[in-house]
């Protein structure tokens, strides 16, 4: 049986204020707990459903488990329907970015993603291509919002993000900065190494012009048809696979 | 001043079975409106507020306009947050499938897509690198749908979409079949050529074994991270990026 001020603590998640204030973030479904109780997240409870009991008893004995029925479970999900469990999961301290984790590999630098579910996608779809580092500006939308951590599917739990003025980052950065921008190379015709920041823009506007400046490559994705543009998802998938995908064996 | 018929009417849209009945689907947004005027498409109505009123006045003759508030538009809209305009364009006649019609290019072939969201990305990456044909399975998600349309961004409007027997296109074509499944080429090594169809299966399930049967080259995006699998947009936009956009000088 779920407390009043359990309800209340669950759903307040829903909102970055109170994230922060708590330092706990929600995660639902069974598949995606599991995928941060095997990484270095901290898990503080997870709220499950009969159904799902037996199988998450494996998982460390450092949480706490709390069985509950499905109409409580759909009062404090964040989802429309909701999944079998919910875990309230610590969000990690902030890390220090520094220059010499991002030799030899590829980071994605977001400029003012907002929209959860594409920034969802970049996340999975990253960590597919074995990308495991994500510089994103302050005003990009929170990867702890539920929506976005639902769409990662997981992968959130192997992706290390960092929130923080992208001028400083890129100024500072001896690495070759690649930017999806108009008339830029064609990103066929472009070798991007085994390392860099490849830096993907907001959904309307684009890159700003403050951190395009800071740009060393600009790269395009060659328009062939009548679309007006790509979703920023999409595109950063196509920069994930052009840079690292290619270095597949 | 909408009448109870009209409203009646026009939210009866978001139903595929009235879509049939009536013939009629909704577009939604002055922007992707502007898109299926300059089609082949004919529209039969256009609501809109006053602000657009004067911009869309340049269209064709052939067009009812009529003017709506924006509280009579939230009535009639399937967004959440209504756009500026809202059109009832009429269905295209179904067009038969000619094996000529497949030649030199690449078609998108999807068994049993299922989220419009999904769909709509699809149809506006397809349109991005020049992919203009679609051939979906029987239970693959309405094109029509109006959250299908609102993702497609107007690239709906240079489609042509085929809902057909899968099996029976899939036999008769003596094109190459290439079909995104695991423990295929890698896509990277893969020499799409010019021409050919490229199948992409459902959300959950992938491509279904009847349909796996009839392809001739299985392609693998390689997975060099911890995620489970791509989200099947990403997937068709990395396929797409593969075969055409390679084509680009």
């Amino acid at each position: 049986m779920l407390s009043k001020s359990q309800i209340s603590l669950v759903t307040s998640l829903q909102h970055k204020k109170f994230r922060r204030e708590q330092g706990l973030f929600l995660v639902e479904g069974y598949k995606s707990i599991i995928e941060f109780a095997g990484s270095p997240y901290q898990i503080h409870t997870i709220y499950h459903t009969p159904d799902v009991g037996p199988k998450l008893l494996n998982l460390s004995r450092n949480i706490n488990f709390q069985e509950i029925s499905i109409n409580e479970l759909q009062k404090i999900s964040a989802l429309k329907t909701p999944a079998d469990a919910l875990a309230t999961v610590y969000m990690p301290q902030d890390t220090d970015l520094l220059q010499a984790d991002l030799k030899n590999k590829f980071t994605l630098v977001l400029d003012g993603v907002q929209d959860p579910g594409n920034m969802g996608t970049i996340i999975r779809t990253a960590d597919w291509f074995g990308i495991s580092r994500l510089i994103c500006s302050e005003d990009t939308v929170d990867v702890y919002n539920p929506k976005v951590v639902q769409a990662t599917m997981g992968s959130l739990a192997r992706m290390t993000v960092n929130y923080t003025d992208l001028s400083t980052v890129l100024t500072n950065s001896s690495l070759q900065v690649y930017g999806a921008l108009l008339n830029g190379q064609n990103i066929y015709h472009t070798d991007f190494g085994s390392e860099g920041l490849i830096v993907m823009g907001n959904e309307g506007n684009g890159i700003r012009p403050e951190i395009e400046k800071l740009i060393t490559k600009a790269v395009t994705i060659p328009k062939l048809g009548g679309a007006e543009s790509l979703n920023v998802a999409i595109a950063t998938a196509i920069f994930c696979s052009e840079a690292a995908g290619k270095l597949s064996k």
